[in-house]
């Protein structure tokens, strides 16, 4: 695996004149690399500095080395590729941290190993403590059958113990979790779900599809403390993957509070742009507050609202304005319109902005009238406005996000995922309407991306080369899923840097490589620019940095 | 032809909340356009909203029409096109207001004409004082011979006139030019050059080439408050052609005093990026004062100098490494290149730039070399010393600008110029580095584009034509004269806007739409970025916009 090589240099640059060091020197240099600014009056550099957690130069190597003093940090890209920070700009935080702090057990290859796996956490769990655990898949074990919680029961006895299966549609109890949630020999399969149980009768501690909330509902809310773990390992996993931004799409009032207290303690290592979840009270009291614009030393935003209108397409949820084609229904409102904008026009009072998740056409017509008729009744220039997901459109509602000035917030990672069984929902005539960025991007819209992890993976390359590509990871279909609605690679960079920015109205400090905004960078392996489509998924990160601090170090 | 609808809105949007409009109401919303912006983050919008002379806003239309109170002036685009304002990077100011002083003898149809034309003039002009006109073109008139100065000195007895022939090889002076300049019969003809004579040997008043001199030496330098109408007239010109800004390559001590003193005035109605004479009294003194930037309300910027390395590629005065391939010359050098290093390096020490006029390969690498030495003694970073022209380039010295961070500083005009007859000075082979905007950008490089009028057209048009076609208004040669090396049309854009203010180190204040900076714009009838290359030259410059005031509009 190829390394950097980053040296702290004492005297690097004798030739830099003393008297300009003194005054001025940079706290980090970058160069030798080839550095994609996405800032269109300097695109490509080869060098870069850094002082004060921003940038203050880029250009050409000698340049950036006239700016190094005896203390400057100087990094040797030996060629390798810069992009700006990314920005997942819709993506769950809390609930990556919550997956992160759950027992991994994806790829074990016996039921002995993933026991191993759950002793191992349980020496370190204070006892009667849950342990959650998910990514099981017995078809990986010798035997393919449905494991019983007997081996598990014996081995951890004193931690309720819940094991979801990869898919989700399962899940592994053992006897503590099954007393803890009072599951018995008794208790009957609820509808949409069974208890499998043995020939005696007694549950085995599978449960599937809707029984796992048998056990599921006695799993103990996380304590704050908890909480705040989950965002800060969250924070680090982000950091892995290159992100130096994400917005949070539902921050609960606790969340909020402990982003906070992360910020006054200096420990919010990424830019946080958090919007506020659809909690009335805590939508209150933000509104009287007033925006929070960059807080904690430019790591907080708050000044945006979630809502939901619909619910998702492989449940069904997503609501459609013809019915389904493989059933017959027409999905869901998770919220009346009426409270949409509602919502939208007190916010526009407030100064904040609504990001709405719409899936289905009808979800997202729908969203778009709310936003239309807040808009009406209060014209507001920069509402920045977003309906998340836009990921079925009506061909007529196509060019109104450029006409309202919405921003269309998609994430193309759903696209490659969802790309198998689409159709069959959909049928082939809305699949034109399906993640369509280019008929977007043609009405001149800009479009934020990101993942919505943990639904997807955190790498925002996944969502990159689904942008470009159209392509799984298998690069399969060949040529890609319905190509005519690719972006530019240029533009799947700015999707993920300077457009997430616009998005949050972060645009005049982050989202670029200009002198002036923080300096939020990544070092690739690979130049996700230029190499093959089909290279983009193997590129590393090899290094992360937000204000220009190295957050982040492949070792 | 076609018309911009503007009208002042007295209460153009009802809906606008007043508590808004009385707040913070913009004094121009332009809306219903396609715009422009050079701006990543929001590349093409509807709208744009300008207060105090900046943007504020760039959007949708109903988001700029909510900025709008009942003093805002509203411009309907009606469809048409803006683009941010453009700056020639490469010309001179004076010089083009000389040249529109002169009497305009272009496509006169008879030598009656020409003279009723210096008749016109006379009548405002004081006795004794000087007629200067070019343009006239004998092969245009029914009597192809050389006219003769007696008509011409009969109806206009009291001034000296001369007039250039539309080439510029010859002139006709009048019995009070040669007079004044004591041209008599006795005067000998120069080498070089030719006084014509009538039959009884008398000067008939035409005068080729090195003869020019006799009369032309006579003519006084123009006052102070001359050179001042030069400039205004200058400046109104460029905004007929849609040009914000302009870097004049060469501007005396006079011509700058009198840039500040139209600036104290609240004249200058352009940027005004003015590179210092390389007359060492004038730029000691302006090292000792320091750099000007964006003085006078931000329109004027006095921090680079300008140096002369070699001669012209058509009268073979360019410095070529091997000689001409059609003379047995290698060209000259204007200055030594211990000069150009020389103020190169105390220009590091005092903080300006050096632009240096550079066009054989010979005269590139030199200027190259002399930065490359003052730089080594005294790295800097953000230099962004300037080649002027880097017109013909050695395959080794292309790397060299991006790599020593100098900026190419190319007029696309000369390409289309000199195509015709370059390939004679240079042969085949040296063409393949002539005008290599292509190679360049490669080596990720940003070129400013210019005219170098009034050498060339103001209009700038043609440099953005031979951007992206290198072909001439006749779409000569088909398919673009190497068009290997042809820019798209995203980046001749950049190279007249955001590229040319990076020249001059203000991207962070002009070059493009974004909130904040200056709103220089232009509307245009034509989408330049969308019609097919035989049309952009017949674009139509509708109205020109500095600092948000109409500084012209086509009637």
């Amino acid at each position: 695996m190829s390394r950097l090589r980053i040296f702290v240099a004492t005297l690097a640059f004798a030739a830099a004149p003393l008297a300009a060091a003194a005054q001025s020197a940079a706290d980090v240099v970058v160069f030798n690399g080839r550095i994609y600014t996405a800032d269109a009056a300097r695109p490509i550099v080869q060098a870069m500095a850094i002082r004060g957690g921003r940038v203050v130069f880029t250009g050409d190597v000698a340049g950036a080395r006239a700016l190094a003093g005896p203390n400057t940090r100087s990094i040797d890209l030996a060629g390798r590729t810069v992009i700006p920070g990314m920005t997942d700009a819709h993506a769950h935080v809390v609930g990556l941290g919550d997956k992160l702090q759950a027992v991994d057990l994806v790829e074990t290859k016996s039921y002995d190993e993933v026991i191993a796996r759950v002793v191992e956490r349980a020496k370190d769990t204070p006892k009667g403590q849950w342990i959650l655990g998910r990514g099981w898949d017995q078809n990986d074990w010798g035997n393919t059958n449905w494991p019983t919680h007997d081996a598990l029961s014996r081995a951890v006895p004193d931690h309720p113990v819940l094991l979801t299966r990869v898919d989700g549609h399962a899940v592994l109890a053992n006897a503590a979790a099954m007393r803890a949630a009072n599951l018995t020999r008794a208790t009957q399969s609820p509808a949409g779900g069974e208890i499998i149980k043995d020939a005696q009768g007694n549950p085995t501690g599978v449960l599937i599809d809707n029984a796992e909330n048998l056990v599921a509902r006695a799993v103990p809310a996380p304590s704050r403390a908890q909480v705040k773990e989950m965002i800060t390992d969250a924070i680090a996993e982000m950091h892995r993957w290159g992100l130096t931004g994400v917005h949070d799409a539902g921050a609960s009032g606790l969340t909020l509070e402990l982003y906070e207290e992360l910020g006054r303690e200096g420990n919010l290592n990424i830019r946080l742009y958090a919007m506020i979840s659809d909690h009335q009270p805590t939508i209150d009291a933000w509104f009287r507050r007033g925006p929070l614009v960059g807080g904690h030393n430019g790591m907080l935003w708050v000044r945006s609202i979630k809502l939901y209108q619909d619910g998702a397409l492989g449940s069904r949820g997503a609501a459609l304005l013809e019915p389904y084609s493989d059933a017959a229904t027409s999905g869901l409102l998770v919220s009346p319109a009426a409270h949409i904008k509602d919502v939208a026009s007190r916010a526009l009072v407030a100064g904040f902005q609504v990001n709405t998740h719409a899936i289905g056409d009808r979800g997202n017509r729908l969203v778009l009238d709310s936003y239309e008729a807040a808009l009406k009744e209060r014209p507001t220039a920069d509402h920045r406005f977003r309906v998340e997901h836009a990921q079925i459109l009506h061909a007529d509602d196509i060019p109104r996000f450029a006409q309202l000035g919405v921003i269309p917030s998609m994430q193309a990672s759903h696209q490659t995922s969802d790309m198998y069984w689409a159709g069959n929902r959909l049928g082939e005539g809305r699949l034109r309407g399906a993640y369509a960025w280019r008929s977007l991007l043609n009405t001149n819209v800009v479009i934020p991306n990101g993942s919505d992890f943990p639904v997807e993976y955190v790498n925002p390359l996944i969502s990159f080369n689904a942008s470009v590509a159209r392509q799984d990871a298998n690069g399969w279909p060949a040529g890609g899923w319905y190509p005519e609605q690719r972006m530019t690679r240029e533009e799947a960079l700015l999707s993920m840097t300077l457009w997430a920015a616009y998005a949050g109205f972060q645009e005049a400090e982050l989202g670029s490589l200009t002198p002036g905004k923080h300096a939020d960078f990544v070092v690739l392996d690979r130049d996700i620019m230029r190499v093959p489509t089909s290279d983009i998924l193997g590129t590393q990160v090899l290094s992360t940095w937000v204000g220009g601090r190295n957050v982040y170090e492949r070792r």
